[in-house]
């Protein structure tokens, strides 16, 4: 029976841990938070302990921890693993790892990988089977990676449902700050401003429809996940983010201006984007 | 059997319309569209066209058309109904009609109504007959309708499984400007940006998780309902938008002096919009 590490017990880690039960693999769990991995194994997310002592027997490790923590961690698995293990982690951010195992020995073991999954929860009470099923993973630089661990890691996320498609890490950030982080971002500041403005919570939940609830849903994210992702991909989040601005500044302009033509020309423009969205939407994502 | 008459068989007047239906109700439809009132009569979202002939005859009357043209038609069926005739409109804007009929001889037959409630969607093809159930409905300035009439409004609401609540039509577009109508310019806005800065269609769907789309699902809303809207509603709408582009410019310059705590105290902060959230989920809306 395959033998499977997995290291931080979230929503991710967590999940994984569930799915993987499914395909007759043995999950070995660690988390640095102690109540986390007590949640994690009473709710049946692993089947055991991950130690220093079994470390060398696993036949893959997964690194399900915050982006910041991810390059010491993947340089300090990488020394203490066997030779045979592959390791993948599943940061929402791929250069900074790739950066930060470039010069180790066994760089070839290391997989720097991406499941496009997740919901607004956090920590192992967030865990869920079928969170990968349908979805979309994104593996960097697959050209140093060893093959064969490379094959094994993309047959592991086929096995839960998902497609895998290739990417260079840089590219990958750049790409990800544009379409997943500018929304973290974009729902954050929303709520944010909905609460300064509203004093009280009640108007909140009078005025609000299932569109305000949908738009803000995002900003019930965990903070420990996501200050970091910010952080780490803060040069491309500021250029997207900087873009942002100059949209909504020039939406207000148009209407001080009074100029219903050219918004109602902007709004129909948009609605391109649900081309996109009702793909996602068909394929169960 | 009670007739009730709807002018406008989009996504509101059509949902209104089979959700009518089924409380033992008869529906009389029109829309300046043609094409709209033949799919919806085909559709099964009224029994019969509406007409200068049989609207005398109703005893009550929906007006579900975008909001600049609620004031005029608001007048104009004041004029044209009955005297036990009750005229509710549907409207995301308030003082504008309150406005346009408060001169009207016969304005005690007018309730200005708000249900909240929608979808991304638009058209009679829109139309579903538990929009309504579980959601909330404002009227507004309840003092200046008749009080059987407005009972009746009421009661039909709630016959649709909706909690109606009182607000000043002031207060009304205030408040919905900062809960409704922002999240729906952010929306839209950021799926401009996005469009922006990918190119190529293929980054967005390979990148995007459901968080993206949940976060952009209102920029498809139609823009020949949203750009009204927001033309009516823009005094109170520029000053929360300005408040939002504040905090996004703030939360950028935190960004850039790499101030990770006062970033991660921001999210937690945020994260107490999720009090209200979900207790709107709870309530299944």
């Amino acid at each position: 029976m395959e033998k499977i590490g997995i290291i931080g017990t979230g929503l991710i880690g967590g999940s994984f841990g569930l799915a993987l039960q499914q395909t007759g693999r043995r999950i070995y769990a660690a988390d640095k938070n102690p109540e986390h991995l007590r949640e994690a194994l009473s709710r049946g997310l692993a089947h055991d302990v991950l130690t220093d002592d079994n470390l060398r027997q696993m036949d893959g490790l997964i690194l399900a921890v915050p982006v910041d923590k991810l390059p010491g961690l993947a340089w300090e698995m990488l020394d203490k693993t066997a030779s045979h293990t592959w390791i993948f982690d599943t940061g929402s951010i791929k250069s900074n790892i790739a950066r930060a195992v470039a010069s180790h020995p066994q760089r070839k073991r290391f997989i720097l990988s991406h499941p496009i999954a997740g919901t607004e929860y956090s920590g192992p009470q967030a865990a869920v089977e079928n969170l990968f099923e349908g979805k979309m993973n994104i593996i960097c630089d697959p050209d140093d990676s060893d093959p064969g661990m490379l094959q094994r890691v993309v047959d592991l996320h086929a096995e839960l449902g998902m497609t895998t498609r290739f990417l260079a890490s840089d590219e990958h950030d750049r790409h990800i700050a544009y379409v997943s982080h500018l929304s973290h971002v974009s729902s954050f500041l929303l709520g944010k401003t909905v609460m300064d403005v509203e004093k009280s919570e009640e108007n909140i939940y009078l005025m609000a429809g299932s569109g305000f609830a949908s738009t803000v849903r995002l900003a019930k994210s965990s903070p420990d996940t996501w200050t970091p992702i910010f952080m780490e991909n803060k040069q491309y989040l500021l250029e997207v983010l900087s873009r942002y601005m100059e949209n909504l500044k020039n939406f207000a302009t148009l209407l001080e201006r009074g100029d219903a033509d050219q918004i109602h020309r902007w709004l129909t423009e948009i609605n391109r984007i649900g081309r996109v969205t009702d793909r996602i939407k068909h394929d169960g994502r």
